[in-house]
Parts: structure tokens; C-alpha cells; sequence
């Protein structure tokens, strides 16, 4: 049997298939990609649900001379199977594989680099007045989902654009869901023009009286959508956009391709923002997905048949941590209040949203938004946890500052997916917050070695008097080390093993310049103990003397306790799953510096100071050098050319 | 003859005042306002126009029991001094004096700390939370001008209110203007909501009508408003708000108490979130400030009878250079597009706009769609330079990041007001910008010493490919060390002195260990180089052998140069006007290690951890032991400790 999709090896080869075969190849499409998927893990239902989206797209635009923006991008696979990438589907989001998100480095089609939310108005916008002075003439589309259209900047993005003098064509890919349900006044809007039938049915029998008008009629419904009378309120839905100076088309199958490119050719007659209300189901074509689109938004390998997750028993992860732990609190503080945007099952906090439903707050994606509601809440005398990942934090930075610090707030940040990430790429490495943060005065600053510590971190932070930070890596809890329980005391870390307990007193007293140089002590930042405790052991393995930190409190960090290890320990190394620029080494360089230990060599062990792509964790950190055995191998070389 | 302001002296006196004497009060209150910020300078249009909005907010709410939020809180200057702050007012944005924002420290009826803007919504939401949790009963009122409308995150706060089962007041202090006169489709809106008064007065006479209709008028007016039905929208103004499930009342003459309280009233039975669009005039009651609101937004001391400022022969800024500068290069070039965020004269774009209309673009409050709608021109073929102040670009963080960054996008970021800024005390300091955007992968970064090394910047910048950020001070451009003209070069420091330029080529050999500690290096940072060469002169003529480097780059700093000082410098002082954390000294200190170099001391002159509060540029450098005088003597000590 032979596959249209083999006939669409590059961009507009799709033009060459007969429109009777659309539903054809649409069906084809989903199982190519539910195939795939199910073997390489994936986003899934947002794919699914968005094929005939993209397949009009690509009927309707001139690929690569047209510009298509995808807001976040995890929607793109069918756009990526269109503009010949298919044969590197089984390589999607793998190390030097296919990214999982629109890449302009990939593919010439594609035309901006996506991967947080609400950046496409924005983007498209910088396109169509870039098109305009440069007297050129590509069409310039925005597709952007209903949960990216709760993020603020979607909506600064929306007020500008009425000012445009030129198309930009707004797709709005409305399936009722972000990640899990959308929650907000724009999304029971969006609701309303979806479901309000009775008012779609008017609108309807309004334009269809005009139109059999001849000549007059469609001229008397083009001057009722440019006034401004009230009038215009009782035939055009999607006032709100109106209101703002957009205009609304809508709302639209999003799986009826005729009407879709039918909605296209208007909107392109518009000189100034268009929005185009498209509906489209979520998981669209594969049962399992229809069923439960927020468990099949991102996916890991699964039975095509089943639905189920191949690796279904799982390691407890610091999520899961994170998620009973906050729930026990919840109990025992009624002030615990929490607050996510958009992500409670991300986070962990579903546990708690069902135990406190009336202390949880899901903002919808609005991270800025989400951070300067918990100080409010925190000035309110409540105690709120936000919980949010460390590359959507970025978003709040701001907030973090100038609304929390500046004011001391007792407001705690769990960043989840600190570090690497591993398969959503360069835009989503969590390898930047001890940087962002860690200069912030007022701020508190710690991360667990293990799962214990996670939870007595939090147990700490629940009756913290200031802003404190947490943060923990995506995946599997540490669950090593298990003895080393000293109770977190502030600014303290916690010594896993030492080399010499006892000091001459008049060793000690000196306080420097007799550190051995082949005394090494390893100063580790949270997940990197779990490494450091495997390299320690492979150094004391080998004859070397090493002392183990697991240093807990990146801000402040335990001054007495380095001043005790300068005593007798040469050679420090700095471990940290962070960039080196800004993180936790250089603040130790500081400290030796500034304590004038001249006699310590110091190895910052950290990510180099770059974007890191995608792949597995494990390998890109055997590539990036912070996997055990380099570590090891740099911290022999290391003491070698200082001995 | 009495003042009623008198008999003014804490929270709650405004309700002993007969109504009648109302308009003098406000009356007294502008003229109060005019003389004392005659004098001290501060933010004059807004306040003038919120005397009655503050007035009967005050009447109606009960302090400190009630929780005002004032947006950005640069208005609100009338609530300080009907809650007993009037005889500070001598002392207004001066060091230790009356902050020109609202501040918890200060008054016990400041609710909420503000500075930046659009955060109130967000705030308010969370006490109003706090409340119900809490099972107490204060009123919420966030006051919100109709500039900080446009921010993102005001929307997100506000699709987020929409879930609310309890009162939130949001006042829309609507004066049609931010500091410029506002843009984008929300303010045209509005503006068509204030003027449209065929509109209004249909509305009043249906209201009227119903009214009249004796018991039932009310309730089918009541059941309208609730209803979803499209009638709705001929009866109701602000279908914007109603359509995302905010209750709108207005517009009301915000000039006119009994109007407001009317309003206050209505909106305090609603049991969600409710705005109230109120329509004031900025700078009302004074003429100059009527007249031309946006100079008068800020101002620093005039004459009352003219409105001229006392000095108005004024040094050049590097703000006037920046804008001379843009303007040129956008002769030159065509590409070169420029954007600002609601800021046209502040940042001197309102040059580059008067010449090239059509490529400049002001966006209103949203950074962070600024950065990445230039991310979206610079994909587009175009050279946009950003404009946005320190303490403002902290709020696109991950825009500069994620949208420009990662794509390694030719945007130029030009920071105004970087270091201390003076009188707006913490929440505008440009302190942290070295630590949030140096650690960012492909970003490049410089400072200039003097105004003409701004200029070469610039038009180094307009031709760089890829990211690059260039920060100013605030105030008078810095005009010695004019004969040092070295081109702009890559990466590239400039000597402006140096001890020795031959050295023996067997020293150059060693590269290390055999500095002189007595040599001493000044590695200084933009403003820094004018302070760094008043000390270099004053130990120059105590005998000292000090070597002046003006560091140009932040980001990646001349590595080649800073081994060749190694050689013969035994001490280092690096001076930036950043905090110490995540500092240009910090990245210093980690090269001292990184490159062994043992025998060298550093120096690290930055600004503390911390807030610094308001005060004079010059005051609080003194404060800070950041003036030439302090530092001088700080490096004395540095050297003879380490001798």
C-alpha cells in the first residue's frame, strides 16, 4: 500500500496532493506520529490535535519564504514532517538528534526559535515591521495555543499590535488546555465564543442575510466591522480582540482544512493584526490522548495499544518528594498556601490542589504574575510556596527582586528541573538559576543532597522568616547517603566525610598556609554530592585524602566551615550543576580571595558557559565532562600540576 | 487664616472634615504639593491629578485596617500626607528622608512596597486571599494607572481575578497617559470608553429607564449585567473587562468625591473582582503641569510662578549623547530600528523618533515584549537597539535570554541609568545588571568611560553580530580623559596609564610571581574609570606606581592584557558600580585563579549585598565608601596589609 506521506519529502511538496486526499494523509500523519512517539516519548496530544492546522498552514504558505512562528514550539512535529525532516523523527529530542522544538539551524522553514510560552505576537510582529521596511513581501503567522495566551506578554504583545498598519495573522489554536486545564477570564471566554451556539447561529443568519444583498451587502458588513457602533456588538463575536484592535475571525474547525484555508485567505486581506480563533482537540485521533491530553502532553516511551507508559514502575522522584511533602505541611500550617502556574502535575502540586483545594492556586502561564501574588499573599500573613521550574523562573525575576526581596517576604521558590534537563534542549536546561539568583540580597539560597533532605529543606523553609530558594533536579531522588542527617541549621553545611577530625590546636589557630596540598575537600551543591560521593570514593580508593561536603546552603554558605577545611586541605573542588559564570565556584574563589589563602588551589567543577543542547542527562554529561569518572580524572590532573 | 490640612495629622482625620470643605482641602492639598516639590523635586503630574481619587479612598477605607496597593506608587504622595507624613515632606527622595514610594517601613498604612510597575493587581489579589483565608474582613484597593495597564503581568493578575468569590477594588486611574502619552489597542479602548458619550448617555437613559420601574427596574438591570446575552453589550460599557469576567463600573469624573464614593460603594457589594474606570486629569490644578504632564511626571526643583526648572543650563548627559548618537547612525542606516518601553524621552529616543517615525516603536510598560519583538526585527533583517533602564530590563530577563541569546541575535540592549540612580531609592537602582546579564552565553557586554567612548560604542554596537548590551549611568556624562581615543576593538581594554610599558623579556617570560605588590592596577568599569582616575592621581602623588586600565569589555574582558599586567602588578583593584555578587571583581578573581596567579591581591571596590535606599548619587557613594576619597584610602590599607 503506498503512503501519500512518502510523496512529501520537503516544503510544498504537500501542494502536489490532491485535496481528496487530505483526510488520508492527516490520518497518516497521527499514526506516523503517535508510531514514533510511542517509541522516541515526545509531545504528544498538542501534535495530534494540531495536524489539519498545519496542513492548511502549508497549502496556504510559501515555505521558506513565508514566516511561521510557533508559540513554544512543541506543536511543530507535523510542521517538521512537512519541510522534510521526517527520517529524523527517530532520533526526536536525542543527543545531535531532531529537536523536539522549531530550530532555525534545523530547517531554513523554520522561522524563530521557540521553547518558553507567549514569545510568537511578539516575534511575528518584529517580522511583519521588519517585512514592511525592507519592502518585502513573505506573509508573517503566528500560532499561538489558548494557555500560551495567559502569559502576559502574549498580551503587551496583543495591545502593540494594534498599531500595525500591515498583516500579521494570528493563529489562535484554541484545545481548552495548556498542559493541564487553562484556568482564567480569557479561557471562560474563549469558552463562551466556542459553545455559544445560539450566538454563532445569529452571527451567522446576520451575514448571511447581507451577503444575498448583492453588491451592497458584504460592503454593509465590512463598514459594520470597522465602526465603532454598539451595534457591532450584537453581530461580530470576539469583541474582547476587537475591543483591543484586533481583528477576530472565528471561531473556526480547527480540522476542517477547507475552512481553515477559507479563514486564512480573509484574514490575509487585512492590513493589521488578525486573530483567528481555530478549535482543535487536543490528542486529536489516538483514544488514549482524547481521553487524558494533560497525561499525554509530553510522553515518555509507550504501548501504542494500551496507552501505557512502558517503565510504568517508576523511582521516587524529587517531585514526588516535594509533592507529599508540601501536602504534610499543608496539614500541619493552614497559612501554607501554593501557587503554580500552570503546571500542577509538573510540580507535584496536584496532591496538594486536592487536599487544599482552597489553598492552591493554579495562575494559569504567568510566572511574573504568580510570584508577586504570593507576596501579596505573604504581606497577607499567609505562607506561600511557589513552585515553579528553573527556566520558567527566568520569567520572574523581576518579581523575585523588586516584590519579594526588597521587602523580605517569607516566600518560598521550589524550582523543580534544576540543571540539566536533558531532551527539551537549550531552551529548557534549568543551568542558569544559581546565577540569576544567588546575587539577590535578602534571598536564602539551598539545595538537597537527597530525598531526606529535600523534605527536611522544606520542613525548614515552612517556618523560614524571608524569601528562601530550593532547588532540586527533574528526575530520580537520591536516595544514597542515607545516615547523613544532621538537622539543616542556617547558613550550615554538613560534612559527609572528613580527613582529620582533630587539628593540632596551633594548626588551627594559624588559621592558613599549612594546608596539605594532596588533602583534597570536595564542596558539592546539591545533586552534584550524589557525583561527588562517587568520586571521592574512587579517590580515597586510590590512596588520595578527601574530605565530602555537601554544602546545602548556597547562600550563605558556611564560612566557618571553610575556614576550619583551609586548615589542612590544599585542594579544593568546587561541584555545581550550574553555568560557572555567577554560580556557586566563583563565590568560593571569592571567599579564598578575600581570606588571602593563597596557599589553596581551588577546580570549579561546573557547565561550561554556554547553551547546552538536547539528549539524555547521563550523556550530556559524559560529553560536558560532569559525569564521575571526568570529574576524577580532572581532579588527578588538577592536583598533579599543583603538587 | 486656617488651613483644614492642619487639622490633617494621621490616618482617618480626613473623615472629621465637613463635606463642604472638600474642595478646599484638595485645593490646599495641590498647592501644598506644588511648593513642597517646587522645592525638592519629585513626582509632581501624577499626584496632582489622584487629590481627589486619594481623598475619598481615605473616606471610604478604614487605615491601616484596609489595604490600599498603589501601582508603581509614585502617586501617592496624598496618602502620605493624610496618614501623618506632612512634615517629612522637607525631606522627600533625600537620603533617610520620606521615600518618594510607598514603603511598609514608613507608615503602617502603606500596604504594599511598589516602584516598578503593573504589580498592584497581582498583590492585591494575593491579600484578598490572605483575608478570606484568614477569616478576617478588611477592604482590598489596588490603585492602577491606565499606563501600567499594558504591562503583562496587570493582565495576567487580571485573567487570573476572574476566579475571585470576594471583593477585590481595582481603581483604573485612567489620565490617558504614562510618563509619555500611552499606546496600544487597551488605551484606545479606554479612551474610546471616556469619550464615546453617545455611548454613555444611552446607557444612562437605559439605566434610567429601568430604574424608574418601580421594583423591578433594578433587579432586570442586575439580571442583565449577569447575563451572557449579547443585549448585554449594548447596555454595559466595558465589555473588555466583563468579557474576562471583571465587573466594570465607570466611567467616573475622578475629580468629583461623591461620584467616587458612590462607586466605591457599588463596587464593594460585588462579590469578586471589580474595576473602576476612573477618569482623571494629570497635573490638574496646576498649569504648567496641565499643560505639558509629561515634563512635569518628574521633576526636580522649579519655579512655582513659571515652571521653569532652576537649572535649566544643564551639563550634557549620556542619556543626550545616546540620543545624538541613534539618530545619526540612523542616517546612515536603514536598518537600524529603535524601541522603547513607554520611555521616549527618558531614554532620548524622542530624537531617533521625530526623524525616523516609521522605525521607531514604543511598545508602552512591556519589556519584555520589547526584547523579544526586537529578537523578531533582528530575525527580519533589521538592527534594533532596546532602550530600557537597568532596573527595568530586569524584567525581560528571559526574553534576553531565551529569545535573543540563544539565537545569538544582533540586539543592541542600551542601559540607562545603570549603577546608582539616586532619589527613587531601592527599587530602581541599576546595581544588578553585570550579575543578571553577564552570565548570559553570547551576550556582550561593555561600559564606556566618558561621553565619547558612549558614541564609539554605539557605533561599534550598530555594526556587531550578535547580542550586545552597553551600559550608562545616570546624569552628566563624564567629558575628561578625552585625549584617550583608542578604537573600540573586540574584547579590547584601553591603558589610559601604565607603570612600565618595556619590561624585561625574561619577566614577560615567567609571566607570574614576580609582581610587585606595590605595583598597583585600577581595572575599572565605565563610571567607575572618572573615580578610578581621581584615586589613581591622588596615590600618584603619594608616590604610588598605579597603572589605569578603563576595562571596555565586562564581557569577554581582555584576558591578553590583564597576563600582562600579571607580570609586573602585585596589586589589583577592580572597581564597578554593581553589587559585589556576580560582579565584574568576582570574574577577576576567578581569572587570578583559573591562571595561578598566586602573588597577586585583589581588591574588589563594588557595592555591598544589599538594597541601597534612596538618597543623592554623591551622598550615598560617600556612605558606601564608593568616592574617590574613601577608596583612595581603602587601597592604602589593601597595599599595606599585604606588604
Amino acid at each position: 500500500m503506498t503512503h501519500i506521506l512518502d510523496e512529501i519529502n520537503q516544503a510544498n511538496d504537500i501542494k502536489k496532493i490532491d485535496s481528496a486526499e487530505y483526510k488520508k494523509l492527516a490520518a497518516e500523519i497521527r499514526k506516523f506520529l503517535v508510531q514514533n512517539i510511542s517509541k522516541t516519548g515526545g509531545h504528544l496530544a498538542s501534535n495530534l490535535g494540531a495536524v489539519e492546522l498545519t496542513m492548511a498552514l502549508h497549502l496556504y504558505l510559501d515555505f521558506p519564504k513565508d514566516r511561521l512562528v510557533w508559540d513554544v514550539g512543541h506543536q511543530a512535529y507535523t510542521h517538521k514532517l512537512l519541510t522534510g525532516r521526517k527520517k529524523e523523527f527517530t532520533t526526536l529530542r536525542t543527543y545531535e538528534g531532531l529537536s523536539g522544538f522549531p530550530k532555525k539551524k534545523e530547517s531554513i522553514c523554520d522561522a524563530f526559535d521557540t521553547g518558553h510560552s507567549s514569545t510568537s505576537i511578539s516575534a511575528a510582529m518584529g517580522l511583519v515591521n521588519a517585512r514592511e521596511l525592507s519592502g518585502e513581501d513573505y506573509r508573517v503567522v503566528a500560532v499561538i495555543g489558548d494557555g500560551a495566551l495567559s502569559g502576559g506578554m502574549a498580551f503587551e504583545a496583543l495591545n502593540n499590535a494594534e498599531g500595525l498598519h500591515s498583516n500579521l495573522t494570528i493563529v489562535l489554536n484554541d484545545n481548552n488546555m495548556s498542559i493541564s486545564e487553562n484556568v482564567g477570564g480569557m479561557a471562560n471566554y474563549l469558552g463562551q465564543l466556542r459553545t455559544d451556539t445560539k450566538y454563532n447561529n445569529f452571527k451567522s443568519s446576520v451575514e448571511n442575510f447581507l451577503k444575498k444583498i448583492p453588491g451592497i451587502g458584504n460592503a454593509i458588513m465590512d463598514k459594520l466591522k470597522k465602526s465603532k457602533d454598539s451595534l457591532k456588538r450584537l453581530v461580530i463575536p470576539g469583541m474582547l480582540f476587537e475591543d483591543m484592535g484586533i481583528t477576530y475571525i472565528g471561531p473556526i474547525d480547527g480540522h476542517d482544512i477547507n475552512q481553515l484555508m477559507t479563514a486564512f485567505a480573509s484574514a490575509s486581506k487585512v492590513k493589521e493584526a488578525v486573530l483567528i480563533h481555530v478549535v482543535t482537540k487536543k490528542g486529536k485521533g489516538y483514544k488514549p490522548a482524547e481521553q487524558n491530553p494533560s497525561k499525554f502532553h509530553g510522553v515518555e516511551a509507550f504501548d501504542v495499544k494500551t496507552g501505557e507508559n512502558f517503565n510504568s514502575k517508576k523511582d521516587t522522584t524529587y517531585t514526588e518528594v516535594f509533592s507529599d511533602t508540601i501536602t504534610e505541611l499543608g496539614k500541619c500550617n493552614e497559612k501554607i498556601v501554593a501557587i503554580t502556574a500552570a503546571m500542577p502535575s509538573g510540580t507535584g502540586l496536584n496532591k496538594f490542589m486536592k487536599s487544599y483545594p482552597e489553598r492552591f492556586f493554579d495562575v494559569g502561564i504567568a510566572e511574573e504574575h504568580a510570584v508577586t501574588y504570593a507576596a501579596g499573599l505573604a504581606v497577607g500573613g499567609m505562607k506561600p510556596f511557589v513552585a515553579i521550574y528553573s527556566t520558567f523562573l527566568q520569567r520572574a525575576y523581576d518579581q523575585i527582586l523588586h516584590d519579594v526581596c526588597i521587602s523580605n517576604l517569607p516566600v518560598v521558590f521550589a524550582i523543580d528541573r534544576a540543571g540539566l534537563v536533558g531532551n527539551d534542549g537549550e531552551t529548557h536546561q534549568g543551568i542558569f538559576d544559581i546565577s540569576y539568583l544567588s546575587h539577590m540580597p535578602s534571598l536564602t539560597f539551598v539545595a538537597p543532597k537527597n530525598a531526606w533532605e529535600l523534605k527536611e529543606m522544606l520542613i525548614y523553609a515552612g517556618s523560614f522568616q524571608g524569601p528562601i530558594a530550593i532547588r532540586y533536579p527533574r528526575g530520580k531522588a537520591y536516595q544514597g547517603l542515607k545516615e547523613y542527617k544532621q538537622p539543616i541549621e542556617y547558613g550550615k553545611g554538613e560534612i559527609i566525610y572528613e580527613i582529620s577530625e582533630s587539628l593540632p590546636k596551633e594548626l588551627k589557630e594559624m588559621g592558613k598556609s599549612q594546608a596539605n596540598k594532596k588533602n583534597i575537600v570536595l564542596l558539592a551543591v546539591g545533586s552534584m554530592v550524589e557525583t561527588a560521593e562517587n568520586v571521592s570514593r574512587a579517590l580515597l580508593g586510590s590512596g588520595h585524602k578527601v574530605t565530602l561536603v555537601n554544602m546545602r546552603f548556597i547562600k550563605p554558605f558556611d564560612e566557618e566551615l571553610l575556614h576550619r577545611l583551609a586548615v589542612n586541605h590544599g585542594s579544593w573542588v568546587t561541584l555545581e550543576e550550574n553555568v560557572k559564570l555567577g554560580g556557586f565556584g566563583e563565590r568560593i574563589t571569592g571567599f579564598l580571595m578575600e581570606h588571602n589563602y593563597r596557599e589553596i588551589n581551588q577546580l570549579n567543577i561546573s557547565l561550561p558557559d554556554q547553551f547546552i543542547e538536547q539528549g539524555d542527562v547521563a550523556v550530556l554529561k559524559e560529553k560536558l565532562g560532569m559525569d564521575s569518572e571526568s570529574i576524577k580524572l580532572k581532579i588527578l590532573e588538577f592536583i598533579n600540576s599543583n603538587a
